[in-house]
């Protein structure tokens, strides 16, 4: 099996009818073996504030304690994933939802408490391959949503960037993988006032001159810096753009060593 | 592959935290391939009116509106759903959630307006056996929770014991299947009073026989129908017995032509 490509969507898209639309009619044109990583979108703070849960954040962080715990399974294991699953079927595309605890494909661990208590946050100790590579040989195209589990029974919400850069390097030990991250923008833009000034690449070496320079906006940093770990964990192409252009990568902004 | 065991729990087991795990080892102990099929329990009711979303039922059968439909996806799909996978993978068993979507596994359409509207309600058209010879045949235990789906991108509602039953049947085409219906019942009894009183096996003749004597509690009725007719269309053997002895079915009610 070759060319597996792994693509991450993000909250903002799921949470939007139409956007979700163009996002999967996007995906459904990827060919070959894949894989969709989704975030969880606005709709757990919702659900929560609706049932009276103190929704809590640090840095842009939450804070999972039990009862948003319980929202969060709710809404990106249930509301989110069965909603990209339905319609990626009515696509065509033989979508089957996952969370780290089905097949046991990505097993985490409680954070430990430091500074901050993030709560019922996972960090990913091992993504299981052979369930991937059995899934995908099945024919089957697993869809993902930020959830794993810690092996004695727990969930743990985990971040669905890092999920999905973890079973790139994963797959990528024994297969040509291509991770995508899609946002709303064309790439990593050189100014963030014209959207089309995507920047074609950016090498570690360009990362650190742009970071020194000031010229990438804060919040494509953790983006960036997700996107070439996982290059240099071997993941052979590694992509930013925009969440239509799915199939078409390298309209957007390559990541490369 | 043979003696595939298709075994359903009901909601009451699965809101109630001891009980569930009991059902759980019970079924862990069961040997070969296997599949779970659980009912939601009444958590989605108390989820919808923590919500401030009235729960309409008639005659006892839930009314899906379209706000009841987001919260059974939410529970049945998510909350429910994902506790027993990961308890499950705490005791060694691969199990891997399903709705019906997910792998197009079980295809319903919405169930027309007739004298009542039952919403979002969906009634089986189509059981996917390849994609469940698949998972199976890779090791996985699916764990069917009571939602399918429309092919449209359409989530539908769908009662559980039905699912077991059509799922038992599609599978009996080419397997030796055993369908077992679980709950806190020993199996039939021959006096409610009596605990012990267990009906060691019920045929059609004697089912008739029993109606026409009314020694059947009514809410049994509906139950031993649904497993004479998964009988009748081939599942080789059809148990009614407790949740806690999945794995010695013979001990409860044998359905029998």
């Amino acid at each position: 099996m070759n060319g597996i490509s792994v693509v991450k969507i993000g909250g903002k898209v799921v949470s939007d009818a139409s956007k979700l639309q163009e996002a999967l009619s996007s995906f459904a044109s990827i060919s070959g073996p894949k894989i969709l990583v989704h975030g969880g979108g606005s709709e757990a703070s919702s659900l929560a504030e609706q049932m009276g849960i103190a929704v809590k954040m640090i840095d842009g962080r939450r804070i999972t304690d039990d009862k948003m715990l319980d929202v969060v399974v709710m809404v990106y294991g249930g509301l989110v994933n069965k909603r990209v699953v339905a319609r990626l079927q009515a696509l065509g595309v033989n979508a089957l939802g996952l969370s780290g605890a089905d097949g046991n494909t990505i097993l985490s661990e409680k954070r430990p408490i430091g500074e901050i208590d993030y709560g019922f946050a996972g960090d990913i100790k091992n993504v299981n391959g052979v369930a991937f590579y059995d899934l995908l040989n099945a024919g089957f195209v697993p869809v993902f949503c930020a959830l794993t589990h810690d092996g004695k029974g727990m969930m743990l919400n985990t971040n669905a960037d890092t999920i999905a850069s973890e079973i790139a390097v994963e797959l990528s030990k024994s297969f040509k993988v291509r991770l995508i991250y899609t946002f709303e923008l064309n790439g990593v833009l050189n100014s963030i006032e014209d959207k089309n000034s995507v920047i074609p690449s950016i090498s570690e070496t360009d990362f650190q001159q742009m970071r020194k320079d000031g010229v990438i906006n804060e919040g494509m940093i953790p983006k960036i810096k997700n996107a070439l770990d996982a290059a240099h964990q071997g993941v052979s192409e590694v992509f930013i753009g925009h969440f239509s252009k799915m199939e078409q990568p390298e309209k957007g902004t390559l990541i490369c060593l």
